[in-house]
């Protein structure tokens, strides 16, 4: 029997074309999109719905959240469901709908393409194909589908702005490839869900990124709590590096933690896991009260933070949902 | 005959040992170090001198211009210079050099290592022997040596936390690289000084880096002008991406630039160029004055801001200055 697959469509450079003044714009259907793959009906039952129509770049808090809403209450009946979505900022929101899908129970995958599925040399074709199959694979979760890779959502990150092999799975191995036996997939990387699935959409947009750069003035923070900035997080040096001298970014810390602020720390690193534990400055700001995010994405760290501070008030209880894995995004 | 090096000593993890609580922190001599390597006086002729003592995340303006005047006034009567540094800031202080230093008629070669040199498995012979022989290649510029690679210092990221191989060189071949053969260098790849070499310390500290995040308030522009800072650095989605529903970032960005803050864009992707010409949002920017960063790494924008805004008051100038090539950091 035909898997049963939902398309839902939200624009990207996959539905782009040229505007009038000739920059790429998001302007074809799903059904439009979707026609250009004459065989796929041989393979799977596809109902599409077009829910959105943009720029990736535009897709925010309120796109997650609504996004998340329509995959949950239309899932129903779907074996799979795959998300057309744009490049630039689909990273983020796979990280975002791993968390707020809660043990999802099917494959819910997320493609787009480089070039417009109307470009004769597009990725689109492929990358579409993959979703398609991967969502037919019986394997819940969140991934993104690129460049014949299949990757835990939560692990994602576009590393290259240009190249059809866009996305990088991030201190974790891919989920899946394609050879010429097919989609092989690695199925034991992916935590199997643990519970009822949950729609968990609630976040806080009051979250600030700072990536450390040399000589960063610590008034920043002064100023981020002035603008009631309830999450931080800290793009670090290296494993754990923040500067202490001439400016003193510890006590600054110090002073956000105890005022009820959660401060997070990552590193500005690619690759590779953070430990502050190892460096003097660092271990200073653990004593703090400095969260760890260890080997988490950037992506992955500031959705995490947003959603978090979504599902409590309480510092303590924000600090431990955040270093409890939801669905591969952290080790601890 | 020998050639003649100098080495400079700052600190690092190369020179670190245990404190007494167990974390690491720079305390070896640059001779304790050197004293390691018991041949490389059959090969050179070693200046040695201390210059700092530091964890390189405390490496800040005040540590570049430092460093920038010790190698540009001791630099005469030796063939090139090695300066040994913590890992975490190396690609900041690389950039930042390209600029301070430039014309250097001499190859000035950044190293370090990822475990001290007193560890069994240090990383350091390799990477002080790799940065002596890249000193006395002759080829005159601003390097970082590191795990058998010649990396052009405005090109260098480090990108692995934990891995020997902690740098790449992006949107660039590497300079050189080590096999059986010994250094084999690219020398075609290195631009050529274009004049006599001046020492072009001066620098403005009021530089933000923004890492943008779907959903960032565009607030934060105004809380930049109030305190005063001169110059912004945007790390945009893809090759191009910026939100403006919702959340208006291009009306903020034309409005800095009306008042005369420079504000720069570059990608959030590792790899690649970004051109804010290809979608709509990044156009609109473009017209209100958004100045490009094309295919420099971050490490190189920040610092070339900071040092542009130090060489002019102008904001055409600074412009101007930005977007003009100074040693291999941006194609235009």
């Amino acid at each position: 029997m035909k898997k049963k697959i939902l398309v839902l469509a939200t624009g990207g450079t996959i539905s782009s074309g040229f505007s009038p003044n000739n920059s790429l714009e998001p302007q074809m259907s799903i059904d439009s999109i979707m026609a250009n793959l004459t065989d796929v009906g041989d393979n799977y039952e596809i109902t599409t719905r077009d829910i959105l129509m943009m720029d990736s770049s535009n897709i925010q808090p309120e796109e997650w959240q609504f996004i998340a809403r329509e995959v949950f209450n239309r899932r129903k009946g779907f074996d799979g469901v795959v998300i057309t979505h744009g490049t630039d900022t689909m990273a983020y929101t796979a990280s975002m709908l791993t968390y707020m899908l809660k043990n999802i129970p099917v494959p819910v995958v997320l493609t787009g393409s480089q070039l417009p599925i109307t470009h004769p040399l597009t990725d689109a074709y492929g990358n579409l194909r993959l979703a398609l199959a991967m969502a037919a694979s019986g394997l819940p979760g969140v991934f993104v589908a690129f460049h014949n890779k299949i990757i835990l959502g939560c692990r994602a990150v576009k590393t290259r702005t240009m190249n059809f092999h866009a996305f990088e799975s991030v201190n974790m191995p891919y989920i899946g490839s394609v050879d010429s036996s097919g989609l092989i997939l690695n199925r034991e990387l992916v935590p199997a869900p643990e519970g009822e699935p949950e729609l968990l959409d609630r976040l806080s947009d009051d979250v600030f990124l700072i990536k450390l750069t040399p000589g960063l003035n610590p008034r920043i923070f002064d100023m981020l709590y002035d603008l009631e900035y309830q999450g931080i997080i800290i793009e670090a040096f290296g494993a754990g590096g923040l500067h202490c001298i001439h400016r003193d970014l510890v006590g600054q810390i110090s002073s956000m933690v105890k005022k009820g602020v959660s401060v997070v720390a990552c590193s500005q690193c690619l690759y590779e896991r953070s430990d502050f534990s190892v460096y003097e400055t660092g271990r200073l700001a653990l004593d703090k009260g400095l969260i760890q995010a260890f080997d988490m994405t950037t992506e992955a760290a500031v959705t995490k933070l947003m959603w978090a501070l979504g599902q409590s008030d309480d510092p303590a209880e924000i600090r431990r949902i955040f270093n409890t894995n939801i669905a591969g995004e952290i080790s601890l």
